[in-house]
């Protein structure tokens, strides 16, 4: 038994392997090694183009126990992974290990594939609905490994994650194997978090409906990595892609949380000539942008970079001029789409370059200020995003523990209560991002500061911001809820929790 | 002894190694392996930006023996090479390999380097002046090592050419490393030689003389391959940099030559929707281009790509829509850098995506018509274009073997005699591109079809072309010039000749 954060978890978890325990935010730093690719070189005249998926998967070569990739620029809209499972599965292929990037409701047939052997393994930054709910069942033969965006980047790029196969859905590719995702009836923007996988798997191939000839411009992936090209009718649904666009919440208490977050964040000083922000798509974090947007125009000042998944809202800063530039890993609605790829200003950034900690240096290490979400906070200021108040996994860090770790001001915004069920927590049924790389958390009723931030504790306690500790916050939920009966799950782990350094920070045990 | 093509190369070279022979352009195919790559790792808050160059040799820790490595974008303008070999020579370290993607007139401060030890192997695709003649005299301890720009590329990602420091001149860099080569008083637009360098050396620096706010834009070279980041007053003489436009040639005897090439290519039937083409930037090529473009315009066809270093003249064709979109390793003058930065059909490409034969699939397999220059080419279509007619360096493949090898129609085109000697030899005295990849021979006195290509005679003979045999071309140009008497080299091997895929195909001797 190891102690993680006064957490009991084993040095060996039966079909993980040896654990390798988390030791704090930055202790896995120095030199580190991307390892070597294996890949099949060809001579001109030879096509890559297959007549189709069988075809394919004939030349891919698949046999049992291998593992396979998906990216989830396709989100809740994606086929391709239900198309390519359902196609291996009629094979008779077992004990496949999916390294989906992230796992979504559409995905719901994986469970069946779980169920009957077809899929044992499953390793990705971020799951909800039916496969989450599986996974919690213990349906899966082996834990579920959940990774953070820049953890599978560096997983992959070292070695840890060894990909057999990647499947990349493209929305544009041409019959070379170029791709971007920016064309096509399934346009879906950057592809950042397909980057790793095209260029360490042993064999690649692009899934398009909107096969180009050569060459595809401009090209997000590139032909030296590809090794086959299929066109189906259609990789996805685009209702489910994207949004056509994001909005600001109307709710008046998260509307408060994000005033108090924007007083934050300027009361912090990170408000500066060169500033960087990032946040998530959800309603709260948006308004926390509309807050940082006004604030900005009445400073003056003309920020650095927004970056992560971008949606139309972080567009209008970057076209009003409130940015100098995007760093875009994935795109959330048609407006970032169209910028994305109208507007030179919005770069690329692959999962690697947005949060691999082994990298000669991550964009999230240049972020100063992040919103974060979260499910549950400790006493300790650990977060869980990966389970619900039952215990069952509900999604995953995906950027969150790689843009805590690396924002000057991480700002967890949530709710003091949700479904009369209070956030805060002695302990965190999961950690998934170390309460050591957040620094305040932003209620409706009032904020609590990170005790080690006495600088930024300093600084706003000079203002007039409803300050107190997060005992004092969690106290004053339960006079309200009163106390919530803790959740007892059993022993038996069905995911490991692996910090963005490979570290295991938690792991996940099967709901009773 | 080996025999390649009829050539006596020894099975171990002093100072090079064991020879791995050249058995044709394809036979080297297949399973292939990118090596690891070893890197430091940064947490947030660490400074890339170090104060001079002198404190950053002092963090590179180059040692005797080491190999270092420049790009070649900045081509006889570059200060960079020449700034950092003199800090180097001043610390008293001997025993360098540089590994220089080219070298110009500009760097003959390295003749004094390799007298003095400092400098002991050189690793090159072309070079020209000074240190060429110097490496002919055998100046150079170790026999340099003479690549294509695929090929090098090809080499550092295998691992057989592996660079301790990289060291990149940056026309523009921002504080964390994102490099471009679009904006600056040195701007030289793209930096596709400089990629695999920075992806794969064990530390690297960026050296510029326009130290942006973070973050850069566009980014060339991303900040994870950065490890510092140091400003210099001035990388390099932009009059040496680019040309302010490359011109078409008035020498009437290559404008027949040019039109003949272009009819040679309109009888090879490769105009035609989706075409593909790259030609030089000397006079006589762009003059193709020319007499290219008035057919094009005929047909009415719409070519898929212009590839290479990129000039002016190619640019105007994709403005005037030509071609849909150029892929650019380099470029020639200040027209093509500012389509690179203004046209997105205007694309990237590194020396790898460009040439690499170890990937799964370069552009130039795409290629359907190359453009090439020869010093001498011999009666096995072998091309020359390392060695003079004096048997001293003056130039190397470059991209020459890459295209060679990988488009349709591979035409030579070249005056008949060259200061009064003939240009066609029983052997030339360097073989650069093996004759298998020379598809025909254009001059102004008659055209020669490599025999193997029958399908191209067969075209050929239908037109009024003046078709002879490279014999009969030969026999012509000797009736003029008489037979030259043959050079007699010493037996002193001072560089040897890889061929893209790492295989030796020539030496070269001392001239006595």
């Amino acid at each position: 038994m190891t102690s993680i954060s006064g957490r009991e978890i084993p040095d060996y978890i039966q079909g993980y392997g040896p654990v390798k325990p988390f030791q704090g935010a930055f202790s896995d730093v120095g030199t580190k090694t991307r390892t070597a690719a294996k890949l099949t070189s060809v001579i001109p005249n030879h096509e890559k183009v297959l007549p189709g998926l069988d075809e394919a998967l004939d030349k891919l070569g698949i046999t049992d126990g291998m593992t396979i990739s998906f990216h989830h620029h396709l989100r809740n809209g994606d086929f391709i992974l239900n198309k390519v499972m359902e196609s291996l599965a009629a094979r008779g292929i077992k004990d496949l290990t999916v390294a989906a990037s992230s796992i979504f409701p559409v995905h719901a047939p994986l469970v069946e594939h779980m169920e009957k052997g077809v899929v044992t393994g499953l390793v990705t930054n971020y799951m909800s609905g039916p496969v989450a709910e599986a996974v919690s069942k213990g349906k899966l033969k082996k834990p579920a490994v959940m990774q953070t965006h820049g953890g599978r980047a560096r997983a992959i790029e070292s070695g840890d994650l060894h990909i057999d196969v990647a499947f990349l859905a493209a929305p544009t590719a041409d019959t070379y194997g170029n791709i971007n995702g920016i064309y096509g009836k399934s346009a879906c923007g950057s592809l950042g978090y397909a980057a790793a996988d095209a260029e360490y798997a042993d064999r690649t191939i692009a899934i398009t409906d909107n096969l180009v000839p050569y060459p595809a411009c401009p090209i997000e992936i590139s032909q030296v990595f590809i090794d086959y090209v299929v066109e189906v009718d259609s990789i996805g649904d685009p209702k489910g892609i994207v949004s056509g666009t994001t909005k600001i919440t109307r709710d008046p208490v998260a509307l408060i949380i994000a005033k108090r977050a924007a007083e934050v964040i300027k009361a912090s000083g990170l408000v500066r000539e060169g500033m960087s922000f990032q946040t998530g798509a959800g309603g709260t974090s948006l308004a926390v942008a509309a807050e940082l947007k006004t604030i900005m125009r009445q400073e003056g000042v003309v920020g650095s970079f927004a970056s992560g998944g971008i949606t139309g809202y972080l567009v209008e800063m970057l076209e009003e001029g409130l940015f100098r530039t995007l760093f875009d890993v994935q795109c959330f609605d048609l407006k970032a789409i169209q910028s994305y790829r109208d507007n030179p200003a919005h770069q690329f950034m692959s999962a690697s370059m947005y949060g691999n900690p082994h990298t000669k240096g991550a964009v999230v290490n240049h972020l100063d200020i992040m919103i974060l979400g979260a499910t549950e906070i400790d006493t300790d200021f650990n977060v869980n995003v990966t389970t619900g108040s039952d215990g069952v996994i509900m999604g995953g860090s995906g950027g969150h523990s790689d843009t805590a770790a690396g924002s000057k001001l991480a700002i967890v915004v949530t709710n003091l209560m949700k479904a009369r069920l209070p956030i805060i927590k002695d302990k965190v049924m999961t950690v998934t991002t170390p309460g050591e790389s957040v620094d305040v958390l932003v209620t409706e009723r009032g904020i609590a500061v990170n005790p080690q931030r006495t600088d930024l504790l300093e600084r706003l306690r000079r203002t007039k911001l409803p300050l107190m500790t997060i005992k004092e916050l969690k106290g004053l939920a339960e006079t309200i809820t009163g106390i919530p009966k803790a959740i007892e799950p059993s022993d038996e782990i069905v995911a490991v929790v692996e910090y963005r350094d490979g570290s295991v920070i938690d792991v996940v045990r099967k709901v009773k």
